[in-house]
C-alpha cells in the first residue's frame, strides 16, 4: 500500500501536524507515504515528490506553516501553457495527473485544502481517483465540519492584539478598527469580538450602517467610555443605500486594496470627531505556532483521513462533528461557503453584552 | 427583575468570563443582579451578597480566578455546626437559604459550579428554587456537555509543559513523568499527550501494566530515541493484577499523597535503569489567564445562562452541544462522570501516532 | 510628606507597574500619593487628580495600559488657549501648575515619560519645581539608560510577528515586510530581527540601497531560499542618491502616511518579481501584557524613583546601567536620541548571521 | 582554519541559539565547524563528533534543547574506568582528548558550560589547548556576566507560574509555596517574585525565619487578604537556630528529597492553620522556547565567541556587560557563585513594596 499526501492553498497553523499524523499512521501500518509538493499539480513535475518517513515529520508537530509548501502550481484541470508566440493559454492535464499518481504506485492521495482543492479532488474524484480530503481554512467557512485546525489559532492571534489594542485605545481615548480575515464568513471577527471585549463587530452576513457604528461609539462616550474597538472582517460591507455615501472610502470589495479598516476608521473620525486608527492583521492570522487546542484537531484529523483511506471512503472528507470525527461526501461541501448564522447564540450572547453589529 | 450569581468548588479559567457575560446580559436586559460570594451557603451570612454592575466586571473577561471567591462554606443540606461542647454535627439549612433568597428578593440563581454544587443545585431546585446552573469542571468530567470552560486551559498549560519537558528530556536521555489533572477522567492527560507528542498516555479508562510502559520505553531507546515523556492522569491506575507487584511504590490512590507521578517514576528507573524525573503541575492548570476559546466559551455560557433564566428553564443547565448552546436537566447529568470512551478517535489516533496506553 | 505621580506622552507595557511599585513604596514609607491624570497639565483642571491607594494599585503591575491615562492636555509652558474670536493661541501657564501643586500640598513629582515629558520636566525643576522623572520609550531611543521598560515587550511582539511571517513567507515563496516602531532609532528593528532570524534590516542609523536589498533577496533565492524576511524601522530611509529613484514609493518621511513598508514592498516586487507583502505592526507594540522583564524593570523603576524623591535628587531621572539603577541629571539625556551605534556588537554578530543592512 | 563546539551540563533554553550563531558565524568567515556531542568526552569517542552546516542549525534559533545534547559523558580529568574485576575508578583523560583534538584539525574550541565546564575548559587551556567558554547558567550563578542566556526564560517560567497560582490562591484563600531553582544563588526567586508579586521571597542570600514568614501571612491576613504567594529558591534555608526547630519537615539539603516547599508548606499550615499548598517547578524551568530576550543574547553570545576565536582569546569567557559583550579570564569567573546582593536596588524594592524576606 502506498499513499500520497498533498497541500494546496494557504497557509494554516496545524498543517504539519495533520502530515504528521497522517504519515505517523500509515506507517504505523506498514505503509508507504509520499509527499506531493505544490498541490495537485506537483505531480505534473519530476522533483516535486518526496518519500515521507518517521524522520521527515519528526517534531514538527508544534511547528507552522508546511513541509510540503502550499503554494499550488495551478488547477491541473485549466493548467496555464505557454505557447510558442509567448501568450498563455490552459490546458486539462488532469489526465497526466491520474496517470503520473498511477505510474508511481499511488493508490489514495489524502488531500488537505481548501474549496479550491477540495473541488480539484471531486473532479478527480469522478475520474476515478481515490482521493480523501482534509478540510482547510483559516475562516472557517467550509461546510460540513463545526470547525478546522487553524481556526482557532487565528482568533487566538485577533484576540491577542485586541488585548494590546485595548489598552492603547483605552489609555489615549482612541477608537481602533482592527480588521481580521474572513472573506465571505465573519467567524473570525464574531469569535475574538465576543472573546475580546469589542464594541462594534462587523461582519459580511449583517451588513452594517455606518452611523449606527457611530452612535454606538458616540453613546459609549457620553457614558465616560472614551474608547472604542471595532472589529471588521475584510468581507464585510456596508447596508445597500449606504455604498454612495460612504462611497470614497468604502470603494467596493473588488477595488479595495490596503482593505475595508483604513476607509472605516477615516469615516468614523470624520464622523464622530474621535481619534481613530486601524490596523490590518493580515498574514499574522495565516502562521505560527498552533494552538493546543489546533495541535489536537490536527492530528485528529490527520489520523482520521488514514483512516478513511483504510475504510475507502473515497470522494469523502473528514470534518468534525463534535464530539466525533466523521467523514462527508466532498460534494456536499462545495455549494457554498459555510456562514455565521445571525441567529446563533453566539450573536445574541455578543448582543446581549451590548455589542452592536452596526445593523 | 432580580437574579443572584453565585460560584462554587474549584477555580477554573473562565469563571469571570461567565459571570461578566451573566452580569451585562441581565443589566441590559434592565434586571438587578446579586453576587452570592462562596457557593449557596453565601445566603447564610450577612456579608456575602453584594450588588453586581457594570463595574464590578470591568475588564475581569481575560482574569483567571473569580470576584465572587470559589471555597464553599459548605453544603446547606448538610451545613457544619458547632454544638456547645465544642463538637461538631451537619444540620440541613437549605430552607434558610430558600428563605433568604426570597427575602432579598431574588427570583432566580445561576449556579456555576461542578458535580458537587450541581447536585445541591438539583436539590433546591426540588425545594422549589428557580435555578438554572452552568457547568464547571477542569477535567471535562460532567455528562451533557462537549466540554466545559477551563478544560482548554488546562490542556494548554499541560502541553506548555510537554513542551518544555521535551526539549529536556530529549537533551538529556530522560525519561520524564507528567502527571496532569484528572481523578475520574482521561480527558487532560488523553488530549494533551496527543497534541504535545507523548509517548505514552496514562488514565483511569485505560488501567495500565507497568511492563507494557517500560516495553515502550525501551523500544524508543532500541531506535535511537533514548528518552520518552509519560503523561499520568491523577487517577490513572495499574491493572489489577500488578497493584500487588508495584505496591509501595504505587499504594493505591486512597493513601496516597504525592500522587502517583513519583512512584511510577521510581519504578520505570528501577525497572529500566534509565535517569527518570516526575512533576506534579497541579494548581498550574487551575489558575490563570483562560485561552481565547474558554474567553469566548465562558462568555457562552453565561449568556445563555440569562436566556436560559428568561425561558425559565428551572434546573436545566446551559450546555455545548456543538455548534449550539443548549440546555439539559441537571438530573440528567449526575448519574456518573464523563469519561473517555476507550474507543473514540482521538484514542484510535493515538493509537496509531505510535502512543502507548500501557494496555 | 505628599508626592504625586503623572506619565504622559504614549501608552508603553510597564506603566501600571512603574505606578503601582511607585504608590506603594510611597504609602510603605508612610507618605501620602496623588495621581495626576492626562500629563502635567492634568495639575490645571479639577477633576484630573485623584488619591492613590494600596486598593488602587491592586493587581495591576501585569496589566498593560495605564491608570492615569497617557493622553497629554499640552504643554503647560506653550498650552493652547481658545481666544474669544475663535483662533487658537499658546500661553505659558507653567506657574498656574507649579502653584497648583503647591496648593494641593505636594512636595515631589515622580513624572513618567518620554522626551518631551522630560523636558516639560526639566523646565519645571529649573523654576523650582522637585521633580524626579521615569524615562519612558518604546523604541528605546532615551540617554543615560540602557534600556527602559516596555522596550523587551514590543521587542518581542516584534519577533512573536517575524515568526508567524517566517512560516507563511516560507511555505509560499514570499517576501514580506514588517514594519516596526523606531522613528529616530532602530533598536526594535535590530533586536527583533536578529532574535528573529530575519534576512534583511533596515534602520535609520544604516541607510540602505534598495539594490542592495534586493541583491540580497536574489543571493537566498538562488541558493534555494524562496523566501525571506525584511525587518524595517518606521525611520529607515534609502541612502541619498537614490531618494528619487524610488520616489513615488519612498516619497520622504513627512508626506509618508501608511508606513515605509509598503512603498519598500512594491519596490522590491517590481525589482525582483517576488511576490512581496507588507504589514506594519503599528499599536500593536504599544499595548497588552508587560513581559516579565519588563515587570520587574518597571518595579525597579517605580522602587528607585521613591528612593530618589527620599534622597531629594531633582531633576534626576532614574536609569538602568547593569546591573545597577542609578540617577542621571535629566538636562544630561535631552540633548538628542539614543541611536544604535553601527559598530555595536549586535550589529557585527547580525552580519556574521549573513543579515544585510542593505549597505 | 576548523573549529569544534560543544555544549556541558543540563539544558537551557537559547542552547541553540548559541550553537546556530557561532556555526552561521564561523562559516561566513569561511571556517569549518565540528560539533561535539555530549561534552568535552565526546572527543574520547568515535561517534559524537559530527559537521555543522548551515543545514544543521536551520531553524534553530527559537528552539529549545540542544542538538548537541547536554548529558555529559564525564570529566577528562577524571574520566570513569570499568576494570576488570568490574569495579570503577577514575583516570585522566585529558591528553586524549587534546590529542584527538589535534589530529580532527580542530584549532579551536567554544565551549557552551557552566561551572563545571568552565573548570575543564580552564583546565584544558592551561594544557594548551585553544579555548573559548560562553557561559550557561539558568541559576545566573556565573560570575563576570550580568546574565546569560536561559535566565530570562526561566524567570519568565516562574512569573507565569506565580500568576496561575496567584488566581488560584485568592479564590481559595490559600498560602501557595513555589519552589524554584537556585541552589546558590536566589536571582530566580528574587526577580520572579518582585515581578509576579509575591508575598515572601525566600533565597540562600537571606537566611529566614519561619515566624517572621508566618508573621507577614497573618499580617495579610488580619488586612482581608486571606492568600499569600511564597516563592522559595531551592536553595533557601533557615536561619541557624531554627534548623533544629523545624527539624524534620526542613531535615538539611544533603538529604532533602522533594525539595524545601513540601517541608515549608507543612510548617506554615501548622502554625497559621491556613490551607497551604506546594509546587515544584522543577525541569519546566529548564526547557522550552526561549523568550526573545534570551534569543538575541544568545545569538550575541554566539557572534562574539567567533570573534574572540578571531582574536585569539583563549582561555576568555564571552559575557554580558551591558551594553556590551566583552571577554573575561575564565580563571577570574571560577571562584565562586554570583550572589545576590543583599543591599541590591532589587531587594530594596521588594522590601518598599512590602515584600518579606523572611529575616
Amino acid at each position: 500500500m502506498r499513499i500520497a499526501i498533498s497541500t494546496g492553498g494557504g497557509d494554516a497553523p496545524g498543517l504539519n501536524a495533520v502530515i504528521r499524523a497522517a504519515v505517523l499512521s500509515a506507517i504505523n501500518r506498514g505503509w508507504e507515504v509520499l509527499g506531493i509538493k505544490r498541490g495537485f499539480a506537483g505531480l505534473l513535475g519530476a522533483d516535486e515528490v518526496i518519500p515521507m518517513t518517521k524522520e521527515t515529520v519528526r517534531g514538527i508537530g508544534h511547528q507552522g506553516g508546511t513541509i510540503l509548501r502550499t503554494t499550488n502550481r495551478g488547477n491541473p484541470f485549466c493548467y496555464p501553457r505557454r505557447r510558442t508566440d509567448g501568450t498563455v493559454d490552459e490546458v486539462d492535464r488532469s489526465d497526466e495527473v491520474i496517470d503520473n499518481a498511477r505510474e508511481r504506485g499511488i493508490s489514495a492521495i489524502i488531500t488537505i485544502g481548501g474549496d479550491g482543492s477540495l473541488a480539484i479532488a471531486q473532479r478527480l474524484f469522478e475520474k476515478g481517483m481515490q482521493i480523501i480530503g482534509v478540510p482547510k481554512t483559516i475562516d472557517n467557512d467550509v461546510n460540513g465540519t463545526i470547525t478546522t485546525f487553524g481556526f482557532d489559532t487565528a482568533v487566538t492571534t485577533a484576540i491577542e492584539a485586541i488585548d494590546k489594542l485595548h489598552t492603547t485605545a483605552e489609555s489615549h481615548d482612541r477608537v481602533l478598527v482592527l480588521e481580521v480575515m474572513g472573506r465571505n464568513s465573519g467567524f473570525i471577527a464574531l469569535h475574538s469580538g465576543v472573546a475580546g471585549s469589542a464594541d462594534v463587530i462587523l461582519m459580511p452576513e449583517i451588513p452594517f450602517h455606518i452611523d449606527k457604528v457611530c452612535e454606538k461609539i458616540m453613546a459609549r462616550d457620553r457614558v465616560g467610555r472614551h474608547f472604542s474597538i471595532v472589529v471588521v472582517a475584510e468581507g464585510a460591507f456596508p447596508d445597500g443605500g449606504e455604498v454612495h455615501m460612504i462611497g470614497e472610502s468604502l470603494p467596493g470589495q473588488a477595488k479595495r486594496v490596503g482593505g475595508i479598516a483604513d476607509g472605516l476608521a477615516r469615516e468614523i473620525q470624520s464622523r464622530t470627531g474621535k481619534e481613530c486608527r486601524s490596523l490590518v492583521l493580515g498574514h499574522l492570522q495565516r502562521g505560527g505556532v498552533p494552538t493546543g487546542y489546533d495541535r489536537l484537531l490536527a492530528a485528529r484529523f490527520g489520523g482520521a483521513a488514514v483512516r478513511a483511506v483504510e475504510e475507502g471512503k473515497w470522494g469523502h472528507m473528514v470534518a468534525l462533528q463534535s464530539p466525533h470525527l466523521v467523514t462527508v461526501p466532498i460534494i456536499d461541501v462545495l455549494r457554498e461557503p459555510k456562514r455565521v448564522d445571525p441567529m446563533h447564540d453566539v450573536v445574541q450572547t455578543a448582543r446581549s453584552l451590548g455589542i452592536s453589529f452596526g445593523d
